[in-house]
């Protein structure tokens, strides 16, 4: 609530009638006043972040965003939207679909009653009306670009429901940020951060039943923006459809905490190269790793630690940034990991876990290159002591054997007591699930 | 009509129904026997190779094909879709849209009346039936792969009316086989060729008077295949679909002839590298370049020369293969273009220049790298003659000027009487538009 201001009027009638849309998920068909007052005063009784304090993280932001400078709109993107025009389509009882059990949950392949739309055509100034609607499949033309020539970009971000029943975004400024850069390198229109956050956070409070009560699990939320422009030609698309998915996701590690992640590193292929857009979380960088994915699960490995020239830089796996934490050559402990050169994801989590460990300053923490050559003797040497993996979908993901030309190269990742990715671990599940307060985990109405 | 075999009674009612629905579209509602005649008698007339000719060239896919190997369907890709299935469902009269001047055809723009749909979906056993029906925008679910991972790839090619009023297509089973190489290396089922080659031939005949009747233009065609598994996570999407839409375009040349094209040759953006996928037909190809193709037109460039590596090897331009004819460092005249390393584009103007070149022995014609620094030092000591970009849309195009590292580079390509470029275009228009009888040129129903 505390995105919305005052409880006006047409505040309190809003809240109702979303209180008994819930109410309506749930089977209920009467409104408890009890619900409605505990919702009402939610405002008064926390003292988490809220959406509107947003602005004060901005210094943070810039620091993280890659390039250097804080973000611009391109001169001629138009009018912007606002979350004051934000329309609302709600689903019929009847469209509601049952919520499935917490323990069942796949990753993405369910999704909740409602999406979020906005349109953009230059045409016809900027960006159009942004609208809440049930699910529902898109319309597009079969020329549009983004069929073409993979005119799109996408963000993942995750709801957590606490341990005291709120929900919480992580760090939803960066995705935006983020978003924002893929959206100018890909010709599609830029938006207002805020106002797109704070859309997203009304559409999963309108679907906070799917924010699964569990702490194993979370609502995966999925912004995209694609081009839509309905004409062949390599060019910017003058039509773009900003939308977001939400899917309720298990956690990565249930039951899987015995063992870690084992991957395969062929030199052979490439993710992406120095004047290209690996930086850029555009699908684009997708297409090409899913043949050798499909190649990694075939010899019996779970993902690709994706290489880079001709020394063999290790730059990141699957969809995780990777880290090392080893015994460096002058016997001190440091934590290693790959730079932000243009060739990886400027990853959420890998920005958080070198915040986190540059704030505890238990070992050196650095971001340099690391060659496979230097990591084989390491491991040789007995000096490398955890791999992990980091992103939104993982979190922090345990990285246990890579296969190397020809050579099985083992991590005692597991075998450490007190490690660091366990650590790391904890400490953004707890800030993610409320258990610590903390200036990342924004609170959602 | 060599397509479909003997003229059985259901073939005749088939094509009365055509001729019918072709005199709709000009809006005569009466069907005019001779037209139907000399529609019927059009077999015996003529010469040209047939669709079913192309098995005969199945040696000189192989050749083209840069994986050395013939093209083998993936185990367990599963029913596959044939002709004798097509359905049609064609555009009632008051669906037929006004066919625009041929000179006002821009790329891209205007679509015909009708497209081609095929769907695959894996659990279902394979491909399902095509069909034939009026152009019409898609269905596609939000979690659909291709708009998060770019799993998406095309095919450009031409249909020519020819100066006898046929029409035929240029080399088909060229783009098939590397449309299916492209759907390989996406995770994406695979199709037979000369079944799809069918199905477009009937698409273009029932949309022939759509083809312009001049040689200035022709109807480009856009075989696509999407990945539409709605579920998120990068994997192979186990249902696709393949279509096919049709557009009329102009000529690149009307009007250009006086001039080359200029091009920026930026070391700082690359398209492509070893291990990637550039070498493929797939979208993810074309996102990362638009953003620089913007920037060189706001530079007043038409194109932008891709470079690749330290050394700056020349590899292809927009969308483009590109050409150098000059005279080399033993004083012999050599039209050079770069090797299908994988980093380019293997093309199919490109693959027929190099063929007709090489036939003709006129000059040394050589795959092989060439860098900036040897094009600028023959430009230099004015070796250089010519310079061209090949490709389906463009056919051949003159190069007058390269922007590198702060220096304009001037190729007197159009100074040149008895020039290369224009011998290669005029002799692919003969073949294309039917002056000359030749095997690449397929003729359709």
């Amino acid at each position: 609530m505390s995105i919305h201001g005052k409880k006006s009027l047409p505040y309190i009638v809003r809240k109702v009638f979303e209180i008994q849309h819930k109410l309506y998920q749930q089977h209920v068909r009467m409104c408890s006043t009890g619900r409605l007052q505990e919702a009402l005063k939610i405002e008064d009784e926390q003292d988490f972040p809220k959406i509107n304090d947003l602005k004060a993280q901005a210094e943070e932001t810039q620091y993280y965003y890659p390039v250097g400078k804080s973000f611009k709109h391109e001169p001629d993107v138009g009018e912007q939207f606002t979350y004051s025009q934000l329309r609302v389509r709600l689903a019929g009882p009847h469209q509601l679909q049952p919520k499935p059990d917490a323990d069942d949950l796949q990753f993405g392949k369910l999704f909740t009653d409602h999406m979020f739309k906005a349109a953009y055509h230059k045409r016809l100034g900027g960006w159009q009306t942004p609208e809440i609607c049930p699910m529902e499949n898109l319309v597009i033309h079969p020329a549009a670009k983004v069929l073409h020539y993979a005119v799109e970009l996408f963000e993942g971000m995750k709801a957590f429901r606490g341990v005291d029943g709120k929900i919480r975004l992580f760090r939803p400024e960066l995705n935006m940020a983020r978003m924002n850069a893929s959206a100018q390198r890909s010709g599609l229109p830029s938006f207002e951060p805020e106002e797109f956050i704070k859309c997203i956070s009304r559409l999963v409070s309108i679907d906070q039943e799917w924010v699964p009560h569990t702490e194993s699990a979370s609502l995966y939320i999925r912004p995209t923006l694609i081009g839509i422009e309905p004409t062949l030609g390599v060019a910017s698309s003058d039509s773009a459809l900003l939308y977001a998915i939400l899917s309720p996701v298990g956690g990565y590690f249930a039951g899987k905490q015995t063992g870690g992640v084992s991957l395969l590193a062929d030199p052979r292929f490439t993710r992406s190269w120095p004047g290209g857009v690996g930086d850029k979380k555009m699908g684009s960088n997708y297409a090409g790793t899913i043949h050798v994915q499909k190649e990694a699960t075939k010899q019996g490995f779970q993902q690709v630690l994706w290489l880079y020239g001709d020394d063999h830089q290790v730059t990141e796996v699957g969809t995780m940034n990777v880290f090392v934490f080893m015994i460096n050559e002058h016997g001190e402990r440091e934590l290693i990991t790959p730079p932000l050169n243009g060739l990886i994801l400027p990853g959420i989590v890998r920005h958080s876990i070198l915040g986190l460990a540059r704030q505890e300053n238990q070992f050196k923490v650095t971001e340099r290159k690391i060659t496979m050559h230097e990591l084989k003797k390491a491991i040789y040497e007995n000096r490398v002591l955890e791999m992990f993996g980091a992103g939104t979908a993982c979190v922090v993901s345990p990285i246990e054997r890579i296969f190397y030309m020809g050579e099985n190269l083992l991590i005692p990742t597991m075998e450490n007591s007190d490690s660091v990715w366990i650590q790391m671990r904890n400490t953004l599940l707890d800030i993610q699930y409320g258990r610590v307060k903390h200036p990342w985990a924004i609170e959602i109405d």
